[in-house]
C-alpha cells in the first residue's frame, strides 16, 4: 500500500489572501498612463490635476445683452447709443465709452469699461440706441476671469473615479489628457478536455465552458483590462504553450481547474515544477488553490469549480485588485442572518446570500456547482472557519458582490 | 422702435420634461439584440432567460475520489477491487459492479450503480484494490443531474442589469448569446464659432470645447452608444450639414449652444424653420430650451453654457434616456439643506450640491458657468420655482448625479 497523499496543513483564508496580496505587490509600481479627456470615464486620476487656465478665462456676458455702465443707467428709462456688436469668439478688447451700450452675447466678453449686462428682455431697441427699462448694479450678469477656477487651482484629486461631472470639468479646463492608473492586464486560462464552448452540442460527460467568461466579467467590472481569454486542454504541452503566451502577455494570470487531487491535474502538473505553491486553504467552496511565478508573473490557479472559481477570485483577489485600480475595497459588514446555516468545522465557508431589509437570506447549499443559483445571490455570508451552526439571528459578516 | 422680443410664457420643468419624454417614446418600440455572453456585462435583459440545459448536465463527482455503493462501505475498513477510472470529459456510462469501486475525478459522470464518492484522503490505495477508512452515506459527494437548474428553469429576469454572477450563471448554461436592450445611439453637437479643442492655445474670446465631451461621457455613464461628438461653427449651412449626418446615424440628438436670444443662434435659426419649438422653461440654469424633430429623429437642443448643457440632460432627458436603455430612475430624496439658499421667483432652480452624513451642503452659486466647482457637486438641489428662501435645515429634494 502506499500511503495516502500527504495533505499539506491547510492555510486559512486571512493568510492565503495576504500571500496572493505579497505576490501581485510589485504591480503598485507600475507606471500611470496618459487617457485622453473624451475616453477617461470611470479611469482612476493617478495623481490631483490643477487647471492650466483662469476659468472663464476672460470676463464674459452671462445674457444676451447689452455692456453698460451701472452708473449709466441708475436713473430708467435711460437711452444710449450701441455702439457695437461683440459675439461669443470675438476678441472684444475695444473699450466701452461712458454713456454708451455695446450688443454683448452670452459668453462674449465684457468690454472694458463696462461693469454690467442689460438682459435683452429689459431693454427697447431702436435703430441705433437702446433704451433701458431698468438698470442693473455694477458685476451683475459679468461673469469674471477666474470666478469658476482659477490657474494652478485643483480640478479633481488623486484616486478619483472620473463620473461625468470631473470629465467636464477636465474638459472644461482645456486638458486633452490626464495621468491616471494603468489597468491591470490580466490572462484568463480555463483547462480541461471536458469543456466545450457555448452553443455546442454536449457529448456525455461534457460541460460548457464558463469560468473564463465569468471570470473576464468578474474582472472587467473591478477595471481591470482582460487581454486574454484562453482554453487549455489537459495536455500538458498545450497548457505550456498556453501558458507561455498568457505571461508574455499579462501582469497577471488566473487559471482555473487542474489543480485538485485527481490523475490528470494539468494546472498543477506544468507549474509544480516550475515552483509553484499548491495546497489547501481551509475555504469551502474553493479549497485546493496554487500560486507560481512564471517569468516574473504570478499566476493564480483556481480550482475549476464554477462557484470555486468566483469565490476563489472573490475572496482571494479581488481586494488587491481593487487596489491596484485604485477602486475602493469590497464592501464587507455585519448583518443579521436570516436562514440557519450549517458549516463544516475547520474551513471557512462562503454561502451565497441574498440582501433583503432585514438582513441577508441563505439562497444556496454549500456545493460548489451551483453556479446557476450564484445569479441570484448579491453577497456571500462569511462562516468562520470554527463556527458549525449558526442559527437564525446571528449576526454574520457579508461580503458584497 | 421694434417691440422687444415676444417671450413666450415659460414652460414648467416637470412639463417640459414631459414634452421630452414624449419626443422619446417611440424609441420604447426599438427591436432588441442579440448580445454575446462574454460581451454581455452591463447590458440589460430584453426577456427572461431560462435554461437551455439541466445543471449539472449529468450527475457527477463532487470530488476526487471513489465512486462506491454506500452498502458496501456502511462497515469500515472495507476492501474493494478498482474497476475502473473515470475522468472529467468520459462518457462514464459502464455500471459500477457491487462490491467494487471506481475511481472518480471531480466533475466525472459518476457510474451507474453507485452511490456515493469517497474522497481520496479517506481511502488507502493498493495496487489493484482500495481499503475504505471511512464509509459515507447515499449521495454523499455525488451531485445529481439539474440540481443546480433545469432546463427551462429560470436563470435571470427580463430588466436584469448584467453583473459578472449573471454572466457565470448564463455561461455555465452554455448560453452563446442573450436576448438585450438595443443601446440608444446619440450624436452630440457642439455648436459656436468661440470653441476651440483641448490643448490648442485660445485666442482672446475663444474658449474650450467642453460640452461634446461632457454630454458623451453623461449619456454613456448612462448605457448610450455615443457614435459620434460633431462640432460646427456658427455658419448655418454648416451646422446643417452636421445635423443632416448626425440624424442619419442617431436615434437622438443632441446639441448644445445657439439656443438663446442672441443676434447669431445657429442652432434656432436653422432648426426653427424646420418645425422646431423655441422657448424658455422656468429653470435656472438652463432656462432656453428647444426640440425639433427631424427625419424623424428627436433633436433636442440645450444651451450652451457648460453647466447649463449637464443640468438640462440630467433633469430633462436622463430620466427618459435611463427608462429607454432598462436602468432605475435617477436617484431623487428629500434632504436637509445645510446651506441657507436664496433663488430667484417663478425658476426651478437646480444648485450644485455635496452630500454629506447630515444633509446636502450647496457648494456654488447660481452661475451656470461653474463648471469646474460642479465637479465636487455629487448632487443637484432642486429649488421649487415659487420658494425665494429656504435656511438651512430646510428640506429640500436632491437629484442625484
Amino acid at each position: 500500500m502506499t500511503p495516502r497523499p500527504a495533505t499539506a496543513s491547510a492555510r486559512s483564508v486571512d493568510e492565503y489572501r495576504d500571500t496572493v496580496a505579497a505576490l501581485l505587490a510589485h504591480l503598485f509600481e507600475r507606471p500611470d498612463e496618459q487617457a485622453p479627456v473624451p475616453a477617461a470615464l470611470g479611469r482612476v486620476l493617478a495623481t490631483d490635476v490643477v487647471s492650466p487656465t483662469d476659468l472663464p478665462v476672460f470676463r464674459n456676458s452671462a445674457m444676451d445683452g447689452y455692456a453698460v455702465r451701472a452708473a449709466d443707467v441708475a436713473v430708467t428709462p435711460a437711452q444710449l447709443p450701441v455702439a457695437g456688436v461683440i459675439a461669443a469668439g470675438d476678441a472684444g478688447t475695444s473699450a466701452l465709452d461712458a454713456g454708451s451700450a455695446m450688443k454683448v452675447m452670452t459668453g462674449a466678453p465684457v468690454p472694458p469699461g463696462a461693469d454690467c449686462v442689460i438682459p435683452v428682455e429689459d431693454v427697447q431697441v431702436g435703430a441705433d440706441r437702446i433704451v433701458v427699462e431698468r438698470g442693473r448694479g455694477r458685476g451683475e450678469f459679468v461673469r469674471e476671469a477666474g470666478t469658476d477656477v482659477r490657474t494652478g487651482e485643483l480640478v479633481a484629486r488623486a484616486g478619483t473615479v472620473l463620473a461625468p461631472r470631473h470629465i467636464a470639468a477636465l474638459a472644461a479646463v482645456g486638458l486633452p489628457t490626464v495621468p491616471v492608473l494603468t489597468r491591470l492586464r490580466a490572462v484568463c486560462v480555463t483547462t480541461g478536455d471536458e469543456l466545450r464552448p457555448a452553443g455546442s452540442a454536449l457529448a456525455p460527460g461534457q460541460i460548457y465552458n464558463s469560468n473564463g467568461i465569468a471570470l473576464a466579467a468578474a474582472l472587467r467590472a473591478d477595471g481591470v483590462e482582460v487581454v486574454e481569454v484562453a482554453h487549455s486542454t489537459d495536455d500538458p504541452a498545450r497548457f505550456t504553450a498556453v501558458l507561455r503566451a498568457a505571461v508574455a502577455a499579462a501582469d497577471v494570470v488566473f487559471t482555473s481547474g487542474g489543480v485538485s487531487k485527481g490523475d490528470f491535474e494539468v494546472v498543477k502538473d506544468v507549474l509544480a515544477p516550475l515552483g509553484g505553491t499548491f495546497g489547501p486553504v481551509a475555504v469551502q467552496p474553493g479549497g485546493p488553490q496554487g500560486y507560481t511565478v512564471v517569468d516574473g508573473v504570478p499566476v493564480l490557479s483556481f480550482p475549476g469549480n464554477p462557484v470555486s472559481t468566483m469565490v476563489s477570485y472573490a475572496v482571494f483577489a479581488r481586494p488587491v485588485v481593487r487596489a491596484l485600480g485604485g477602486l475602493p475595497a469590497p464592501e464587507t459588514r455585519e448583518v443579521t442572518l436570516l436562514t440557519p446555516v450549517r458549516s463544516p468545522a475547520g474551513r471557512r465557508q462562503y454561502l451565497r446570500g441574498l440582501m433583503t431589509e432585514n438582513g441577508v437570506e441563505v439562497i444556496s447549499g454549500p456545493g460548489s456547482h451551483l453556479i446557476a443559483g450564484m445569479a441570484w445571490a448579491d453577497a456571500l455570508v462569511d462562516v468562520p472557519a470554527e463556527v458549525t451552526t449558526l442559527p437564525a439571528g446571528s449576526p454574520v459578516r457579508i461580503l458584497s458582490l
